[in-house]
């Protein structure tokens, strides 16, 4: 495994090569982030993992400064999945003084993630456009995790003509429902048992999809009943189809319910397909 | 010449082209688009020409409805210049529902035309990001008359790392020195006589920078002589480096010298590279 940490070298090396799987991620790998690279792998002859914490994702009151940063860790995990090319520039490789903006589409940005963080999907949509045409992949990997990050992505590069094919991930959980999220190491062991009633609430949602009820509304009502509990600060409940339109009705292999809270000062999100 | 109206048609043409020289145009073709077109076709084994009068660049109060539309002469022009395909979409091939925005650089995409239009940069970046990517060309073609679009330009494709490169194409003027512009028809006989001035406040300015001037503020006061009279409505003069950097004292090789007016209804603008 090579690790790049500029501009240059990355085109060069990448040059030429037509089967590039690339997983680009701010890094504090964990067993979410080793499924992408390994189907990466599985599925592509060269691949590029790029670590970058991307500062224009961040609103000024959130945790840049702080956000998990594991380098040595990421390093041998890359190492061990059969990683070609760790790319991990500096921030100043990345922007320059003038940098052409990204705004997400004024409907399906601004709902949900990005009306309690504005301005968060321009920033994310801006690094992996600058990403995906710098390394220019076959293939690129995106967990289902960040539901709406994804849909926007695969938006983007449908309004922009890339030709690289956006690979759905499953969500990866621990063996109690937790989804896996680097932001997980913030949570007191109190908290953690406190954030398994997200995954329960999803699960009980599908379960009663499962026997016939459709209506958002009792579902939500009944996912309300496990979350709306001390310690938990429910921001979001929410039914949209693959695009994020928000639905009323359940339609089979066409609805995500999205949860995000908050316990204590940390923020987690979580999803199911339907 | 093939007319090519939806995207499938140009992606499946242009597929495994790699010499294509590109030509953006809005249509109402004139000789300084032409000279573009000679160029293209002279320095690239394919080329194509768009015509798409982009909406999205137009601000609410402007001329997009107006905008001199000419297609069957713009098809002869490209048929006689020896272009490849002509790409002419409609609205709803080049834009969907839910856009991903681009947003001109904060300084650089908001001061001068910026300033007048806001605006107007996102939305010429915007397609002209689609067509660089849905194109792939080796050469674009952009006119220096847009001087600060044309640095907008230049500093996206470095932001997002396109591969293309774009060829800056001098200002084509009548024989009296009017700068060629789609917008000259709007003209009356007087308004065409008032213009004038513009080009002649620009040469006067050269000509005194020729003799060792190269104080900004000396020379703005020549110029206003010429272009604060009864007719013209003076928007601004400016003079900025390469980068659109506003600069008091003249750089050799370094400094554009701008100018926008409004005579009449109609907006005109024009420069000068020193």
């Amino acid at each position: 495994m090579e690790i790049i940490d500029n501009i240059k070298d990355i085109r060069d090396r990448l040059n030429s090569s037509v089967d590039v799987g690339f997983v680009p991620t701010m890094g504090a790998l964990h067993q979410g982030h080793i499924s992408l690279i390994k189907k990466a792998t599985n599925e592509n002859k060269i691949v590029v993992v790029s670590i970058f914490v991307n500062p224009t994702q961040f609103l000024e009151n959130e945790d840049f400064s702080e956000y998990p940063r594991t380098i040595k860790s990421d390093i041998k995990i890359c190492e061990l999945c059969g990683v070609d090319y760790l790319f991990m520039p500096n921030i100043n490789d990345m922007y320059g003084k003038n940098e052409t903006l990204i705004k997400a589409p004024n409907k399906n940005g601004y709902i949900l993630e990005g009306f309690r963080r504005p301005g968060h999907f321009d920033g994310m949509l801006q690094i992996v456009l600058k990403l995906l045409l710098l390394v220019n992949p076959k293939n690129a990997y995106f967990g289902k995790k960040d539901a709406q990050q994804l849909s926007l992505i695969k938006n983007m590069v449908k309004n922009f003509y890339l030709k690289v094919h956006i690979v759905e991930c499953d969500i990866i959980r621990e063996d109690d429902g937790l989804a896996l999220s680097s932001r997980n190491v913030y949570l007191s062991s109190s908290q953690r048992d406190l954030a398994l009633n997200i995954s329960r609430s999803l699960k009980i949602a599908a379960k009663l999809i499962g026997t016939g009820e459709s209506s958002c509304q009792v579902l939500e009502q009944k996912m309300r009943t496990i979350l709306d509990i001390d310690g938990i600060d429910l921001e979001y409940i929410a039914f949209v189809d693959r695009n994020f339109t928000q639905i009323d009705t359940i339609e089979l292999k066409n609805t995500i319910i999205l949860v995000a809270v908050y316990i204590g000062t940390t923020r987690l999100i979580d999803n199911i397909w339907i």
